[in-house]
């Protein structure tokens, strides 16, 4: 992969123009106000699996419109007392896959909860999935699911993927192993979209690993990259051509963009330089607009893998340092 | 495209065992008949368009769920009584596309209603769709229509899918326009599939056009073909492991093979033998075990474009001749 | 795709130098008057097919050198005097297919006449071809038609075919059942770099459609695309190294830009912003230097299907417009 | 590339069924009378070129109809008294190239004659030809030159290829550096179904080094491959259905099975196992039918480049054996 | 992916002639004896990183020829008393990657010694290795390991890999914190040749978890995949032509079918049978020659991504069991 | 292709800074004298091939460490007294191929000498190598010969390539047949860059023919071409990541500018536009550098194979006049 964006020095200072919707705080609130009237109602079943040192446990709860979120909780069996915990969201087309694959939390000694990206994972081979997204949408869309409600913020399918990973921190503040003050939101591509939004949306998170995060910066990310699952948005603007105005509308109050620009909390980021699935300047745009403590890791000859097992280190020694 | 399937000699002969539940009957019968606490409640609302020989109705109906299903009705202006209709189904992705894409039949003499396949037509370059498919499913599913739901009969997209399209003969049925005596249903691919499955349900319906019809010997054609769409369900099988069982129950109320077993109407069918996205072997099954009156048109050196424009002219001549 | 030519405001204003040989006129007055040595000779077949609402000839007429060029005329049947009529023209590959693919304008109270490009549709699935291009070329060429005697202007392939346009126009409008004074030319893709150029030949034609014109602003176009068929020309200079100066000679009397600086007739116009086949600067420069009255239809997020079934509406509605 | 066609002891003793037209020999006489009334008129202009142990005379002379037919003729020039020559034909796409790409047999102490293959070699990048095919056809064709004319048999491109053939064969024997009993006819893939064409034509030649064939076997090539140029044909027959009957009539004529059952010259053959772009069993097919004293070498791990340098070393010792 | 190999029913029963040399034995007792030679000189650094329940060692040895294998030790630090201990082999151009990619083990409550495959890994973003192959071979390669060496048993590249892999259990069995009575040896598709290798030479090992493993059953792999690596090994024989039994000689030194034939430990082999990287009758090929008491899981619906998670879950309760 | 690079005014101007180790010219100075240790050993051994007009030789020589390296030296028979030579090396993964394929210089009344390049020809379906490298490197390497040994200059690939080209030139030299003060070097792509290597580090040298040559300007080819072989570094730079500062240290001792930079001798460069594999500028900013004479050809429409035949004719001119 050549280097297509822009240079690095120019990166670091891409601060663009936001396109806000003036409402954009006001459907936030509303969105998780309604959500709030159905009961989190979290279970949480003990998983027979022969691991030694941590607690596993299938994990639901009610998520947006009361549709059950599956996941997966993993607590250290030796610790004393509530524990930190990483709520992790998924990368796109994943679900909450194996428990023996979000080993690298507890291993340190926090609580991890993986959560389901609702209607994804159906066919990952590596991260299957367990959700269903019960709504269908108003309106015909493009395969994937980044079309799916599009022409309607309040139908959209990432309100209720935001809502639902909003709700899953409750879920990890509220069992009693962990400590509800101590929780990190992290993801990457999707995850770190995810993750964005949550840190924004709920500040008492403490800490935010945001990893090549997707679904930022989308009016650039369109126009620059050729591959899916951005072109995703491209397919369906190119059948659905009346519908541009309402897609960008509904994708305004979606955007990384104006999540980050209202993040308050310490975060992690990490940019790949020839990352073509989520162009490094949509990623810087975000994280220049951060507006809490923040750092990010160049990986300057990655695509999309962006730090892999090297920023997973970085995250480990950056949360062992937060809650030194 | 080499021939990879059976040869012609043997595809004339392959009428293989049906994986059939015992209560499918049943189980269609209690379908519709749901559906049918539905009001129809059809709209034809007069399009706008500067054409002179036919009347254009943009036209909606109440499909399974009650869900408003779009098409457009094209009537000959210059009809004098009740004319004979095609209703006509689409293939996998497509939805009813433009009007001045459907005047052949009205250009001979007859209505046709074009019916979307809800959900689908969201990134159609040539024949966009304008119908939301409100029902996500009740599991995970791999992106485009093929398993959303498949865990359950009840809940299977496709059984969504055929019970608008029976509606839609109903809604065709009872326009003033047209003669509900004299109804062909028409389709190829995905279409073909649904249109043999509506003329197995609706034997009342006089003609079935069923070109490279998919959603037929499910078996079959998963194992023998590396192309979608059938892929989506092998990907989801790769996925969702523990699932196959339930999946092929599921798919076994929507088998061709098994509307074919009871289509009483006279048939038109078309197979192209260097087809690998529906094998010619899974058409063939469907064709030898069809009850009632049947013709097949064989295309040698053709994949899935089938019989094309050729066979569209064949069954101009076969509705001819049925109606003449 | 992404967007990869110049910005929309660039694009707007783009209005390139021409390479214009000092006998570009005298050059295509000599062609048509050496083609108007050989006899019209037009031959209008009955054609049965069971359509109530047109009658259909199987057309042939003289073209360049004398050669049969077929195609179909469908003339409204319902028409109560001469009608207008739309001379199409087809892309590259195909030929004039089957008659139920164009009865958009006579449907619309216009005839038709469709006219196969010579040598085409020998492999279009969709559109096949029915005439030869017996004129094989002085040189060895690339696969394609592009290449065709392109070392003389004389020789080369689209002499032939603009030729055999031209002519098509008066073949209509010598039709008893069309107006004259109403014809228009259309056609997308080589089809509109066809109309573009009879627009310019044969300023009589009352309008011409043109959509995300070929055969236009070669130079550049061989420059910044990576697709066929202009990469046929760039093969052959890859190959045929000392012949660049004559091939670029060649073009410069066949290049959309200098028949465009002589449009005089009404044009429509569309062009697609991520059309990579037909990159949009070659299609604004043409357009920009167009001098006749002119709009243009622009697909933000379209490759070169470009405007599709949506422009075919538009057309609908600026023919009616145009004669209404 | 894995093995997919027959296994090597079924190939050795594959002889299908040939499909041969009553008056094949009739079709071949008079097409080669009907050339011969067009002089040979052959032309040889030395070459300059800094080359010092050949003679280089860039050659033309009159194929059929009369067309001019280009290629290199190169001479030891140490030689004394007239020397064995070999009449080099060229793949698929390639033209008669460099000079210096010729030297091998030169180098050998024989005459090379390489012969232009018609209208190709327009976008080889690495043996670009110099020869025109005049001769459009009679009919629409498909890209490429396998389907220039395949509607009839008189018309049909390679009539004009082999006769072209046949008559450098005469080019070379009437050269008087060149002793006309000792000629060798040569080449691989497309080359190589001339040379076997050529043998069974002009039993004369003393030798025929024939490598991974093309153009025989026709029927089962067509129907177990996927790749170009035989799927040209297929292409064809998928667009011009109702020509299916003509084209194979049409090949019946130049089908190199036609042609191996009357070889009688010694012939040495090359066939690769994997190779899918003339599959084995339609070289064994041709082999198994020739008449001649013959030899096979067998490239069990290779494609298409079949023996390559290696059995180039196997001709050099082959014909020095043969005239040594 | 369809299905291309032989049917389960045929797969369960397939045991085909092995190509065994006869001094296979003495090959591999000399080569193991040679290798021990060389000082084990194993070096257990404790590495920086912050994980609370495992004890990390960034771990060499002296591997074949002395050179130094890297491998990554994890031990469960609440562990009371030697341990079991799975020694981990990696797939194809993988290396050791990250010590949290291997806590699976670890937190199941055995040790884990994660061995570097020498020379690999230096491309792969998800697992780098960090160990060379000093040792470049006498022949020329194809790129890959493959062929490196290919020419002679001694030579090969996988004579120092399976030396090394040997090693590595001594290795783990001499590790204070490890119980050496309990090793398990396990890897999938390379790591599952090597395991499978490994296990037959070390039949002191208790168990062996062989997963879609590769370097079994050549001569029939190489003839029915297209697929790489086997294909690394055409692409030699296609080159080096002379050289193709030299090659199958190396080759039946290494052949998993010879190391299963001699496999006496408890085995747990998965298959998956759309696997056209390690085709399933490989597969089937050497379990069914294996020993030892053995069981197979079959994936049906799986590439060669195999069983996955799913099988870690299985080899989970297997060595459970085995322990427990 | 499209034109991706500078255009053709800037590129004839781009004479980017270098980046040279301060001990560049020490660190070969070392590096020949270490290999001078190796006596030459060279061995000429006759090669039976029935060619007339040249004296072949299977020859070695002891490269760098002492290690074998074969090539084929070709003298013409008819030679009075010792004659020039063109030293010629090979492009990436290719080997010295067949004798017949080297015969234009001797035709022309040079000798050759076709040197192999260590460990490639492996897969080379055109011309085998056979030669091996037997040192592995000291670190891993992704698949191919652009990152073995990368971590250090002294156990770089390139480090013996070059040397061994170097000692080459010393053994035709000193060959009786040749004049050693009329040795040319010569070669395309990884050929171009060890001729342009050569020709710096023995400036006795008379004439280098450079074409399209690779191992120049590596830092702005990994950033500007997506293609292989540089995005060998890249997918080791994406794997090794904590490697690069180590990598392009690596690399300045071999960059192609640095030798340029001291190239005194006669030099006929080639580059072409479209070239996407050692893309324009990295050839120009060669070219800018080099001191001596100069001459470069420009192919405009040209990828990666550059001026091919053409620009053999054009050397064979070049050198005709240069030793004329």
């Amino acid at each position: 992969m050549p280097l297509f964006d822009l240079p690095l020095d120019q990166l670091r200072a891409y601060r663009p123009e936001r396109d806000e919707p003036a409402d954009f705080d006001a459907f936030w609130s509303r969105t998780l106000a309604e959500a709030a009237e159905h009961d989190l109602a979290p279970v949480f079943t003990p998983h027979d699996i022969p691991l030694a040192t941590v607690d596993v446990y299938d994990t639901s709860f009610a998520g947006w419109g009361g549709h059950r979120i599956n996941g997966w909780l993993l607590v250290p069996r030796a610790a004393e007392g509530p524990v930190p915990c990483v709520v992790q969201y998924i990368g796109y087309s994943g679900g909450r896959g194996f428990v023996h694959d979000h080993l690298v939390w507890p291993s340190a000694g926090l609580a991890v909860l993986v959560v389901d990206t609702r209607g994804q994972g159906g066919h990952s081979l590596h991260s299957p999935g367990a959700t269903a997204d019960p709504h269908g949408g108003a309106s015909p869309q493009a395969p994937g699911m980044m079309t799916r409600g599009i022409l309607d913020p309040d139908d959209y399918y990432y309100r209720r993927v935001f809502t639902d990973a909003v709700r899953a921190v409750e879920v990890a503040a509220g069992h009693p192993a962990i400590d509800g003050d101590r929780i990190v939101v992290s993801g990457g591509s999707q995850g770190g979209g995810i993750a964005q939004a949550v840190a924004a949306l709920r500040p008492s998170v403490k800490g935010a690993l945001i990893d090549v995060p997707f679904l930022t910066h989308f009016r650039r990310a369109v126009e620059i990259t050729g591959r899916d699952p951005y072109q995703e948005i491209v397919r369906f603007l190119a059948s659905q051509r009346p519908s541009a105005e309402a897609v960008f509308r509904t994708l305004s109050y979606f955007d990384g963009l104006n999540f980050a620009a209202r993040g308050q909390t310490s975060a992690l980021y990490s940019v790949a330089l020839m990352d073509d699935v989520c162009p490094p300047s949509t990623v810087f745009a975000a994280y220049n607009h951060w507006q809490g403590p923040k750092e990010i890791t160049v990986w300057p000859w990655n695509n999309h893998e962006g730090g892999g097992g090297f920023q997973r280190e970085e995250q480990l020694r950056y949360v062992n340092k937060l809650f030194g």
